[in-house]
């Protein structure tokens, strides 16, 4: 997608610098940065400070970053490391377990050598992959914008579509997968204009989908996460369109904190609520979501100091409470009752198991 | 309540100076300043920037407004003038209008020498009655919170609070509405926790009312205001409580934004959800607040900027959003259906026309 009228994503191999190249997310909205991740460490860091995240982004990223530690070390205790390394970045999201898996067998049983270049492999072919999925989101995300659009009265044809946190391209490698369906719909003419949830504590909204929207020049309002019930009290929006970082075998939504409270707004107020997912977040060996999805708590600082530009046009960390002991839940769980439907690369799903045992029968 | 060990309230009139001893809480909680406030400008000023805010303190902040005015112009146009003015700082709160018309009764046929003492007055009756109405609220909800606590089990025995915004001694004169309930109960002997909303954009939950339980030593941790629905299903909080800027005669709450979003996640998880106000703000002219209560909508730049402390130790303004637009609606409606209880200083009523009809007799 575009960043200064040039078209970027997410993270790329470099073969010339041995390197996957990423955008330092964590420096955006005020300043685009590029890194080079060259050796585990590097990789593991980037997942866990955020410079990459994003449920799709991170299982690519983890399946490079696998595919480098075998490159300077091919044996089976480096595999194994990698892959352990890697998953204890974040707790939260399937995608990580399922890339990692993916290169896993992709290497096993190989001699030594043939290990580092068949996992680099399987790595371009998840970012491959992803791009074509989250193209497959966008078109069946489009599909339900259109027809949404078309209930409107004729005098109100702006679509108003409310996300939570950064599902966009910069949560994937291109198109995004909340935000995907809302590209399509610039790119077919659709008028939409897109609430964007600050998304507290890391402000994820804020900072990456607006970043994301004004690049590719789509209409939107920043909004505090206190904000979407009354917007929707008010009929200011027509759909709620978020990610999912894990989706369960019943179809609750493991998402964003605070994902869950804009789905009770959106039930009270008849307000359809998606989800846009790739299956490789589905979670098949889990129903209940509550119950069984681990919730990574991060550091309390995210929420005690924040970062931005000062007068003078430095980035600066300032803190914002003093004394207080503060708590950060990254994310919560969504009930299946709560979804409208589940937009896949093959198509929009009810959230309910006897649905997503239909998709699973095809995806075999 | 307690500042650094001494005992303080929000407001005072000070006759030496001839003004109005504050609190400047947009300095809080990096700085403890005190202002004083001597003419109409001052008191306009002091409401619109949110030096003084909260429902119940606005309205006493306006009545020494116009008394101030009266002392240098007790002409019928000053009076005219000073209420206009006063009127216009904020929109929501019901209190303002309460309070002007109480000070526009007493002053009302009075001959221009005797405006301004009167004025001052009824002002210094309407803070001491607040100090009076916030502790009986207090012991209303007192004795709901010891209820809430005998229902636990056994080997349970901290009950734990999730409030949103700032309805403590600082929205006040002194105990606050929310919080007052809180206050009471630790000296009573029980033993609370209290979950403190950020409360974005302002933070008012972050910045004051997490100061102000530090100050008295009450256990409390801040969240963003994401976290309240995922606490809830986890069974983390056993009561939400919080204030409200204006009630309607069918038992809507307007409270800061955001308060209907925990009141959505309380009823989905059977979490009591109360509400804690002096009836002063029962608007009874209205009955269907989210048709009829106007929301402030305020500047964009409390959500694109914030201001902390520096590495040196210096307070300072940071910009988080850079190229988009953003809208602050400050205040949201909770439905009646939503509400356990309204505590009040004459008691708790249900949140219903038939219960608050009972009140309002009772009143008379």
């Amino acid at each position: 997608m575009l960043v200064n009228g040039s078209a970027h994503t997410t993270l790329c191999y470099d073969a010339e610098q041995r390197g996957v190249v990423i955008i330092d997310q964590t420096q955006l909205p005020h300043r685009f940065e590029q890194l080079v991740l060259h050796d585990l460490s590097d990789f593991c860091q980037a997942i866990t400070t955020m410079q990459v995240r994003g449920a799709p982004l991170i299982g690519i990223t983890a399946a490079f970053g696998v595919a480098l530690a075998l490159a300077s070390d091919p044996s089976e205790a480096s595999l194994q490391q990698a892959c352990q390394q890697l998953l204890a970045t974040r707790p939260t999201a399937i995608n990580l377990h399922w890339a990692l898996q993916r290169v896993q067998q992709a290497v096993a049983g190989l001699p030594p050598a043939q290990r580092a270049p068949a996992a680099l492999a399987i790595a371009e072919q998840l970012r491959r992959d992803d791009i074509t999925t989250c193209s497959a989101i966008g078109d069946q995300g489009l599909a339900v914008l259109k027809t949404l659009l078309q209930q409107k009265p004729a005098d109100q044809q702006v679509l108003n579509v409310l996300t939570h946190c950064n599902a966009g391209w910069l949560a994937t490698i291109d198109w995004g997968t909340a935000l995907a369906p809302i590209y399509k719909a610039q790119q077919a003419g659709l008028a939409i204009h897109v609430w964007v949830d600050e998304t507290r504590p890391r402000n994820q909204g804020a900072s990456l989908t607006a970043w994301e929207l004004a690049r590719q020049g789509i209409d939107h309002t920043v909004i505090a996460d206190n904000t979407g019930g009354h917007l929707m009290q008010h009929g200011l929006v027509d759909v709620c369109l978020v990610g999912s970082d894990r989706t369960t075998a019943q179809g609750d939504v493991c998402n964003k904190i605070g994902t869950y409270l804009k789905a009770l707004a959106a039930q009270d107020n008849q307000v359809p609520f998606y989800v846009a997912l790739p299956v490789s977040t589905i979670d098949w060996d889990i129903s209940d979501g509550i119950r069984h999805i681990p919730i990574e708590q991060r550091s309390s600082r995210e929420l005690t100091h924040i970062s931005g530009i000062d007068a003078s046009g430095e980035l600066c960390e300032v803190k914002l409470i003093d004394d207080s002991a503060a708590a950060n839940y990254a994310f919560d769980v969504t009930p299946a009752r709560l979804v409208s439907g589940l937009i896949t690369e093959y198509g929009c799903f009810a959230a309910n198991p006897d649905s997503l045992h239909t998709l699973r029968q095809l995806l075999r």
